[in-house]
């Protein structure tokens, strides 16, 4: 528990919805690893793209512009350790290999699906503040 | 567009949540750099203690433990860019500035919160998922 921790669990109001002691904005608590893996830079179009459906990894790859194999590998090891997402292997010869989010993996990518969307919605709105802020800047300097 | 902007758009189902043609799993999207400020090292723990009340500057670096004067400063900038975070100076000698959350900044602060809630609440599943993982890992080697 260091100070962050401490005099945040205090004084907010949110603090109920926050079980088990787990705080993900606090370094050194395994919760924030666990953001970290969903807010990285392949995290989450990764979990996005198995939304749909499974997919094999070379799907993935195609799916996932500029993601190269290792770090493809990377995530999905990743988010599998996590429990987030599975691999399925279908009878069959040859066999396949699936990738597939588990039930917490589809509510993690759904909540963190909903953010991105939210974000994109306020674009118009957010470009629109830019250009306010950045006009302001220049008629002052 | 790119490749995973064509692919992605075309086929997954939940497109029609999307306007405008922003797409801030790609690359080059003005919301992909608004996503990356909400999903940085300081940008969530910034906004999530905004949720609570205004505050000033020192007040906001105090709250978040380890953020140093010039990330809190860059940080705040770049939300008040985006029309996330406001600048309000309060009347009387010496003036007061505090920052506080716009209605945008709300709104989004508070799909990140429940992310945040979510991972967290997540978390006895993912250590759970974990030591699994890594039980099957070392029993194979």
């Amino acid at each position: 528990v260091n100070a962050y921790d401490g005099v945040v669990a205090q004084e907010r109001q949110h603090d109920d919805a926050r079980p088990q002691g787990f705080h993900a904005l606090t370094r050194g608590c395994p919760s924030r690893t666990v953001l970290e893996h969903l807010t990285g830079r392949w995290g989450p179009p990764v979990l996005v793209a198995l939304m749909d459906e499974p997919q094999r990894f070379r799907q993935l790859g195609r799916r996932v512009d500029g993601i190269s194999e290792k770090m493809l590998s990377q995530t999905l090891q990743a988010f599998e350790r996590d429990g987030l997402v599975v691999r399925q292997a279908s009878p069959g010869f040859p066999s396949r290999v699936d990738y597939d989010l588990t039930e917490l993996g589809r509510s993690t990518a759904t909540q963190l699906y909903s953010l991105i969307c939210h974000v994109e919605q306020s674009m118009p709105a957010v470009l629109h503040a830019q250009q306010a802020y950045d006009s302001t800047r220049s008629a002052t300097q």
